[in-house]
């Protein structure tokens, strides 16, 4: 295939692209398929000579969209969700076409820097402390991992070897293997398991700490407080508590304004993980759920899962760019550059221009087009929808203002209200909001 | 951007691409800016409201390409190479919009079904053993990775996992810690650094073994046995060894048909690291690089560096599906789903349908414009090039055939033949080859 015919194919799979995602909801969004389904399906062995295009295609719809579980179906509710948006897909097209591998400065600059520089605008988008933000006198910044259960782990072995400098600086005689083996991490036992996960990559002992349905599944400081000081009597050496803000079966948010005092008197890296709430962040009136980062070494959240910028994009930002640098360096002669030593540029994975895909997301979208997007709906929305109640006579309420939100206040106020009255009143506001919602623009 | 503008801009897109790769050349391959240039060429913020598509079309030109290293302009002769074609493209393009996350089996049968027999097909265009392909009544398989460097850790993983669970099998009061302690691994002194790399994350002492350049820098068998003859009488415990077939600074391959027979004596994991050189060994003249894979417990490389499968696609195959399952074995409640236990499947974390990829690409290439995309010239091509250095009738050489390849056989025959005669033979050749080359279709 040549450019000429790329011209011809890439066009035609735009619109075949188009066509699948204007047409989604008629397809079963999960497959009626049974393991194996697919090698039946094709030869044995790749073929000698070329197949034709028109074959390749026309084997999409016959081989591969029987046993797609379709992600971007509107009738997806299972795991997470996946970011897919226009302008996302468009910046990988182009990406692809560019193909550098940018694990350093020099492998291509636009790579390492646009990475630095998108990530300073999510950063400030999210209202991270100055440290975080690489273009400022911080010692910090951000970079794009593939995925949160990647910055998990980048995150514990930074922890675990500047654990192991600290004592070593104590204690220089000290054998490395004697202090590993004595370390121990903490997350919730409602943490994702790709954190138990990293300890085990990590080798190091890995305590989950236990939560209380009474405490909405949140850890408690004061029971990581006890579990430091039981492990500290046995001899062994807190050293890394991976937070969640949202964990996955309940959503549950960790108490980091709690939590981190304990971790840095303690010395011990708190690392928070975000994946599926951080995008929610960037709105003023979620950011408060934030707040406790300014004790945090490192922060990660996936833009790929709520801010529509299509996966691989997980975003991370630590405190100090020097414990990552000095967890992974490594300096053979076929990677060094005139460059090298220049303090900002310290990516040694950015492996794919994923930066552009933000570049082009926030700025098609623009801050407030992403903010109504984590809303799903307007304060306009909200308006109509009150206009809609109040003018239905059937129950009768006011709007007040929050955080510039326009929000429907509803007060039981008569003294013959029954529980009755208020479902029938859900009830109604429900069916309201459907019908404004089906009447929105796509 | 909704569908119908999506329709617009990625038509724009794909001749934008095809714009840029035909005129690639025209670039400089290595830009001319100094650190910090892009920041200072955008805003110091996501815009609120959004930018239009046309100035985020403009920036291309503007804010990024100036910094682009142009890996695919031909005048790059940094680094490795790294896979682009339009067939690839065109599947990335697919599965951006198709966007599923396949961590499981459930989660989107088809991307793991596909990777599972695209992993066969390559296994079988390599003529690896019957024990490394999932369709046949072998224990191994293949999975997709997305750098050569995961690979080598993964692999480490699974093999710190076995040697841990057969020592415990046999002392199962030993504490597992002090197990650890005493593993060792080894790889080659030309080794990437990445293999080093793995030996950090995992926590375990990893030694270089010395090469030789009287040795082409290869591993020898009688090197690697006495070291571990050392190490086992000073008391550690040797479990992997990383071979390298074709290292990253000067292309040596290591002696696996003399170090597999070692290792599977001392139960020791050999891994096989080619990334680059991989690719060669679909070629039957290149095939026997690839002998002593029959004593790999896994081996890798990289179809997105010569194989026309754009990057990422680390293809990695094990002997026994079961070592990597066990090593990495997670099980919360939100994974499981009725086919959990389907032998066949055991991937965990396929996260991209990066095998649409490879069944583009093998499917409109073929295998034998594959091999062709190798050997970067054809059998016709020596021909005509020999037929016109007879018929220019200064020199006079014949053909001969090895293994299938038309070869242009230098024989020194006459008693008056001298060096300058040698050479003034080897510019014309050399002339003539540039000559044929250029009149080819490109």
């Amino acid at each position: 295939m040549d450019a000429a015919e790329f011209r011809r194919r890439g066009k035609e799979m735009v619109d075949l692209i188009a066509d699948y995602l204007e047409n989604i909801e008629q397809r079963p969004v999960y497959p009626d398929v049974e393991p194996g389904y697919l090698r039946s399906l094709i030869p044995e062995e790749a073929p000698e000579e070329p197949d034709t295009y028109e074959d390749v295609v026309k084997d999409i719809e016959r081989v591969i969209m029987p046993g797609v579980t379709h992600w971007h179906s509107p009738y997806f509710y299972a795991y997470f969700p996946t970011a897919n948006s226009f302008p996302a897909m468009l910046a990988d097209m182009l990406s692809g076409a560019i193909g550098c591998i940018g694990f350093s400065w020099a492998a291509s600059p636009a790579c390492t820097e646009l990475e630095t520089v998108m990530m300073d605008w999510l950063g400030k988008m999210l209202k991270l402390p100055e440290d975080f933000i690489a273009g400022t006198h911080g010692q910090g910044g951000g970079v794009i991992q593939g995925t949160a259960s990647e910055a998990t782990l980048v995150a514990l072995l930074a922890a675990r070897s500047r654990a192991v400098r600290m004592i070593l600086a104590s204690d220089p005689q000290r054998p490395e293997t004697g202090i590993t083996s004595k370390l121990v991490a903490y997350s919730s036992d409602q943490a994702h398991c790709s954190v138990e996960r990293a300890g085990m990559i990590a080798g190091v002992r890995m305590k989950k700490i236990p939560t209380e349905q009474s405490d909405k599944y949140a850890v408690q400081g004061e029971t990581l407080r006890r579990m430091i000081q039981e492990d500290k009597a046995a001899g062994l050496i807190p050293f890394y508590f991976c937070a969640t803000l949202g964990t996955t079966p309940s959503c549950a948010f960790d108490h980091i304004t709690e939590l981190g005092p304990i971790c840095n008197a303690e010395k011990i890296w708190m690392h928070i993980d975000a994946a599926y709430a951080g995008s929610s962040f960037i709105c003023p009136e979620f950011r408060p759920l934030l707040n406790g980062i300014e004790f945090a070494d490192s922060f990660n959240f996936n833009p790929h899962k709520w801010l529509l910028v299509n996966f691989d994009c997980s975003t991370m930002w630590v405190r100090k760019r020097s414990d990552l640098i000095g967890a992974f360096k490594m300096d053979p002669l076929y990677l060094k550059h005139d460059h090298q030593e220049s303090g900002r540029y310290f990516y040694t994975d950015n492996s794919l221009f994923r930066s552009l895909k933000m570049w082009f997301v926030f700025r098609m979208y623009g801050l407030k087009g992403l903010q109504d997007y984590i809303r799903k709906g307007s304060n306009e929305v909200n308006e109509t929808l009150l206009k809609r109640i109040n003018n239905g006579r059937k129950i009768h309420l006011v709007p007040c203002q929050l955080s510039g939100q326009f929000v429907l206040r509803f007060a039981v106020c008569a003294r013959t209200t029954e529980s009755r009255h208020i479902r029938e009143a859900w009830r109604l506001i429900t069916q309201l909001a459907e019908e404004v919602m089906q009447e929105l623009p796509h």
